[in-house]
């Protein structure tokens, strides 16, 4: 019994999230392509350092590069937009996303503290010519701003140009779920950086093997919520979404880099503040409510890959390599 | 593509593995029943305190009481058979397991250290009195004698005498796959203690509600290989068993705790040594055969878990509850 | 500069708190003597199970056999006393503590869930026949129904009947430290129960080498505080015992091992509810209170060593071994 | 009793590591000095991608944005430098890192897989105008370059620069053990930078509070070790480093982040490989040489964060702001 969709069965069913892509395509030569892109996701409208969301992360498996989660579990609190891109390109898009958080908060490094900024990656290197490290700061920059609170584009776009999944092309895709309790409803969405899997591995298809020597894989997943939950919470929801992974064929394999993160816009909590003492407000994790959210980020994250999947465009990338639609 | 089952599709087909059962199955009067057991599984034929295994654990979820975690993740190093039975059981069968181990080992408290007891447990308290208690130290102590490398009693036997599984009869199941590299052979099993899910919830039928008051669920997953992996390796191994029972329809939810230990035969640790420096051999994280590895974790723990319903049969107990055999 | 100690320099200076001791001394040939017994430690004077308190861990060196970590982690609440013993009664310690939970709450296994024990130890096998087991499930009841909000015996009683530390007289020792912030004060306390070090290895003195052969140390931190803390920050506390501790001349040896658990007793969490959603308060992490309170869980633990060791006496145990009181 | 210094008390005494510095020193204006720089630390000569070695992490407080860390964990391998630098430059050096890894390997993101980067860093926004980032890409591959096994450079140089220690000035440090053991010697070397503390909190000195308003602090801890020990027991020693850290008197407040990293030089481990199986060698952890590592850890991280005060000299930086050499 599948939980009902949200509206528009996208993360930013989740009020106030907002998404924003930049794409880069373009054929060099016949060696080399520029396939790649940014992707944003923002918590809410206002100023992220400022007003931080409660967030937690699970490592799935391990093999990636994501940064921030070290503050981000200490602390239990997300103060940047979170970004996706390929590989190569963390340190480029890290860059650029300190200029913008620098830009918006004079204080930093000023009179208050540095700023702890989150970037998740997969590697699109079958298609991109990834150490061309294409992506450039102010990319970073126009995802940020770019991002909206509009349907989310899925498929080849933003940081999913140039990826994967099960040897087809995968990349950006997003799904939601809403859940009535006491009279109130809560929605958990989802969005994913899909680019992991072998066709034999589908669970959802008849696929034969491809062998396309598609360079190890990974997953990036992002999960919104609107109800009240806190970092230990939010932990056990990003660590559900391991469980919609695995029902798409997901073995999580060796070189696969599998994290996912979850945050809450139910709070914000003040960056500045005279307060010794704060408070806050959360779901009961004996509440039914409790394991319906976890159903839902499970139906979710499952979806949105699927949707991945199914929005994906057969992209051609470098020496002429090219990926196909799934035929879904 | 699934991989090949092992000869008996059993945890046993890992050599040296042995597994043992206690069951327990008494009604007292209306209202009360003894509805449950013990099941002992061990590494290996020999002193396994002298001899320990390289062994890691994944809390998928932890609303579980299993002893023993902290150090077998300190060390990597399983020093004792696991143990499973019921959440209230878990005192008196350390208590049995420790009168076991501290007579086949004078030593213990003597002259060498203490010893590290893994007890993992389900709640059976939908069919089991479990308040009375009815597992006494010797049910521990006979399901170690007893363990024996034969295939292992499925179902209703054993700690999964009073469990529940998607609200039909649950409890011991197993599983076992093999994988091929360079002319080698290696196997993995599975053994699972299966107490969750709702009939609902299933992936793999079409069942309806049944809201039988089951309480809150669990299930426990021993994975056992041949294959020559240290701790952080079998960790990996572990994780990958979420994927499994996920693939069933298990939620993993708030109050199912959801634990996996993992452990290789392929070389044991000795307790007493006079060498400073050891060796230990392993398979590269990155090749195929790790991968497979990965895989057989998933499928042997997906179908262990659909033995365990599947052996199981309709079995009355306190109060006169019934929990029927799954239709299948 | 150090803090201001609480008014009895004594965990139970934080409101609430009890503690009670169970101790075993008998001397039954030349070859063995009991020396051991139970220490429990109460959050509140309430049921522990209806009113839950939040609560961390930290495993400093896992080489221990605690148990209840693992849901403690996942949920963040204690739901029982805290027991404390020699390390092969863990077993009946918590056979006795779920006795007295089990006829404090006759809805376990019946119309609620199951409880998770948490029972902590070090090897008092130096002086103690530890293969004895003289520690039995209804001392542990007495060491539950006996604690009391007065000032704690320290030294050779309750659980640190049989304990070495440093090679001298060990066993329970406590301490607390007490912090003002607008207007309002809080009280940071720690009680241990000390079973490590070689004498060369303090810091506080200059004491010789002895060889005493005193097996694998270990050490149990108690943290209790009434500041408004959740878990991830009571873990933050949990973690700071860990300087206290090398302050005194640890070096966290191989086979030591050393784990605390912080709880918060200024609110408390209700196992029956019919909100879906509650709330919590809590103190910044940016506020100059939690720099104070991690120094007062620094302190309180040293000293807490300091007065185990002060309130040691020297003490007879098994083949005429004798613990000599520390020359401090 | 402390362990023998290792022969010229430096990380550099553990054969095979290189240590180079880049410092970046220039008043602008009245209000703006560039007082910073990059300092980066090499396992061995060789190709660190090609030639892994086998380290793990500690986070002794996780308030930091250390890069790197997930994969390090889940493979227990480094495949770069360990770079450090100020709070805002993370991004600039992965990229100067990446950049010369890149060119070393030409096969990264072509025919293999991509590469993970570890970059630390404190915030030393008191001395440096860090928002001007002044930190390049190529500053990092210079320090990469300057690497040398010659003893290394200490106090205020490289990412020391701009540190303040103790609200003295602090920076970089580092200090060598050696132990003995079957007629073997091991060494364990310790590279810090120290940027942490009040005065008044210092345990070695009789310091008055000076309220300098000095940033959130933090250390990075590197050690390194020719003992062969894999990551499991790395992590084991990292961990240890946190009692040299509180030794000095550090109370691991809200605001530092203080990180560990520890590798082993004894083996290398082939990215490339036709092999299936592989085999390590370790130190036993029963093994006594094993206690004397830790202590060789916790004593030459505290002699390493002396030796950066000892070395520190009097700085000015921005604002004219002033930190004192540190009166020892």
């Amino acid at each position: 019994m599948e939980l009902q969709k949200g509206k528009l069965n996208c993360i930013t069913d989740v009020d106030g999230v907002k998404v924003g892509h930049v794409t880069l395509y373009e054929k060099i030569d016949d060696q080399d392509t520029i396939c790649t892109g940014v992707t944003a996701i923002l918590p809410h409208s206002g100023n992220l350092f400022k007003k931080k969301t409660h967030a937690a992360s699970a490592v799935i498996n391990g093999f990636g590069k994501t940064t921030g989660l070290v503050q981000l579990e200490e602390l239990g609190l997300l103060e940047s937009p979170i970004m996706l891109t390929n590989t190569l390109s963390v340190g480029s898009v890290m860059q650029g996303t300190l200029q913008y958080m620098l830009e918006e908060n004079e204080d930093i490094g000023v009179s208050t503290g540095t700023i702890n900024l989150v970037v998740g990656e997969c590697n699109d290197g079958y298609l991109n010519s990834i150490r061309l490290q294409a992506v450039k700061p102010e990319h970073a920059i126009q995802a940020i701003k770019r991002a909206s609170t509009e349907p989310v584009q899925e498929g080849a776009v933003g940081a999913g140009k140039g990826m994967a999944c099960f040897e087809y092309k995968g990349g950006i895709g997003t799904a939601s779920r809403t859940i009535s309790a006491d009279n109130k409803n809560y929605t958990v969405g989802c969005l994913v950086l899909s680019n992991f899997g072998k066709r034999e591995q589908a669970l959802f298809a008849n696929w034969s093997k491809a062998n396309l020597d598609t360079p190890d894989g990974s997953i990036m997943i992002v999960i919104a919520t609107d109800a009240p939950l806190y970092e230990r919470q939010l932990k056990r929801l990003a660590r559900r979404s391991a469980i919609g992974l695995g029902r798409t064929g997901s073995i999580v394999d060796h070189g696969s880099g599998d994290i996912a993160i979850a945050f809450s816009t139910a709070a914000t909590y003040d960056h500045n503040s005279n307060h010794t003492v704060e408070s806050l407000s959360f779901i009961r994790d004996d509440h039914p409510v409790m394991g319906q959210l976890f159903q839902g980020v499970i139906e979710a994250t499952e979806e949105a890959i699927m949707n991945s999947l199914e929005h994906g465009e057969t992209t051609v990338g470098r020496k002429g390599r090219i990926l196909d639609k799934a035929p879904l």
